[in-house]
């Protein structure tokens, strides 16, 4: 597999559809993923990895996890979110 | 003042309220405080402690930052819920 990081956007799905991304990356050979967030999805974020973690795959630890402020540009102007890096590697 | 990590726990209260907390003990000689927060809660935790960094006390650093999860007694019996713990340090 590719040796590069895998990064995993958050979004609107539910919980378990990144959680099934990402074990299904582990599992063929992937050895660090990142998982990306921001605004309200971040408290879905943290849910992926450590559901991930406790209940899929036990080996996996956070190598990093960064909190930064992103400008987006929406309807009415740019504004700041607030966003969120998890890397889990196994 | 105290030597003592201060603690701030993130609720219903709007995101400006923690960051004037957080302001006014890093003014009281505090250097070191811990953000926490479980659940949907912690995406404004995660703003709280980028606009308390970017905004108002620009020498703070992030000096941890965990995530873990926590068992909680709720109506319907035990449950998971996630949690975030942002050290900031200045």
């Amino acid at each position: 597999m590719s040796e590069e990081n895998n990064i995993i956007y958050v979004g609107k799905k539910p919980t378990m559809n990144y959680v099934l991304a990402i074990v299904t990356q582990f599992n063929n050979n992937v050895d660090k993923i990142v998982i990306k967030a921001r605004g309200k999805s971040i408290s879905k974020a943290v849910d992926i990895a450590e559901i991930t973690k406790n209940k899929f795959v036990q080996t996996a630890t956070y190598a990093k996890i960064n909190i930064e402020t992103e400008k987006v540009q929406g309807e009415r102007g740019e504004s700041n979110v607030s966003s969120i890096e998890i890397t889990l590697s196994k």
